[in-house]
């Protein structure tokens, strides 16, 4: 019998804010099934594009932005995930930096906005346990490899880092020795400059040091020096 | 236009032996495309059945196997990795135990066999890469899970637990702590049995505490430890 299986790619982009936490982007469904519900952006890949292609230009269409990393998740392929008609979905997971936030919902979204995953809304389709997935990706990664870059601004105050870390654990942070182990791993670096946020006093400004980053990004480390 | 994209799996099936070492099992191709030519066991997805029933039932026609542990591994979608269609790959990783290692050729393969990973021949379509892809899943693996359940007989002597470490750290071991180390994570019994293999004092048995192997399996731990 001839296979009649569509692909598509769904993508779970996650933003962080120090007063949200971590954000996933969702769209509104502007047509059938699931029409007005939210869903994660993504669509049918394009017969000469390659999957991370069909992504980005999603994420284009859907919601006009653009990611600065990008991952291939996991592949959800359960015959009854669509009701439509069987399509296995290659989910990705990406990161997105605060700079570059700004949304504008197109095409086949009615809407698009990013939802703490603390609040995250009824879901089209099979997309909550696509974003549980990634979630738990997420979690595992900042155990083995410095996770940050991709997340925060260029220049942050160490605040930033500390409370992305301590969402990201759960709360189990262990903050008396943070600080002094996350500057042992030598992928931080001070500026020269500060920042004044609200009141209080100005906070010194750190950037991630891109080689050493990236060198721990490729060989790991194991956080649960971070763990209390 | 409409999609023309098909979905296969495909299995890199791993067996260890204190022999051999790590092994990945490959059937010869009967037909064309690559006729012939040795590649991964898999196949087309049929309409009714999930992506992992796809994958036993790949294997049990190819190759007359079914394995202890499958995963999926990536999806490989690049637009001409196959010269009759697009045909996307959902490829899994699986282990499978000595005692399971009876294989027969079956359909649409003309021999099936195990292969050292140190000697694998020229392989079908982008199947070498998917190969190189699962031995780094493999390597990652034991770094934060405990590996083995799925590889050695049910009991081994401690040696044979010692060169798969060996093995898949690339002799990095820390051979002198090792056993004291491992010990001490707990997962490991004592059997009340010796094995006599050829030569030299009978070796003492050991097996995988089920309950605790996959307390660590799914917590994890940091085997930053075994390196010397």
């Amino acid at each position: 019998m001839k296979q009649d299986i569509k692909v598509s790619v769904d993508a779970v982009v996650f933003g962080y804010s120090p007063e949200e936490g971590i954000q996933v982007l969702l769209i509104k469904r502007k047509y059938e099934p699931f029409q007005k519900s939210w869903a994660l952006p993504g669509g049918l890949v394009l017969n000469e594009e390659s999957l991370e292609e069909a992504v980005h230009r999603e994420l284009q269409e859907e919601a006009g932005i653009d990611v600065n990393y990008l991952e291939q998740l996991y592949s959800f392929g359960q015959p009854a995930r669509d009701p439509r008609n069987r399509v296995i979905s290659v989910a990705h997971f990406g990161l997105v930096r605060p700079d570059d936030y700004q949304l504008s919902a197109q095409t086949d979204a009615e809407d698009v906005a990013w939802f703490s995953i603390k609040r995250i809304p009824r879901l089209a389709f099979d997309h909550k346990q696509i974003i549980d997935v990634a979630i738990k990706r997420l979690r595992s990664k900042i155990v083995y490899e410095p996770i940050g870059f991709e997340l925060l601004d260029k220049e942050f105050p160490f605040s930033d880092l500390e409370k992305l870390y301590q969402v990201l654990l759960d709360n189990d942070l262990d903050r008396r020795n943070f600080k002094k182990r996350i500057m042992a791993l030598g992928f931080l670096e001070e500026v020269n400059k500060t920042l004044q946020r609200k009141a209080g006093r100005p906070a010194k400004l750190y950037r991630f040091n891109k080689k050493k980053y990236f060198e721990l990004k490729e060989r790991g480390y194991h956080s649960d020096l971070f763990y209390s």
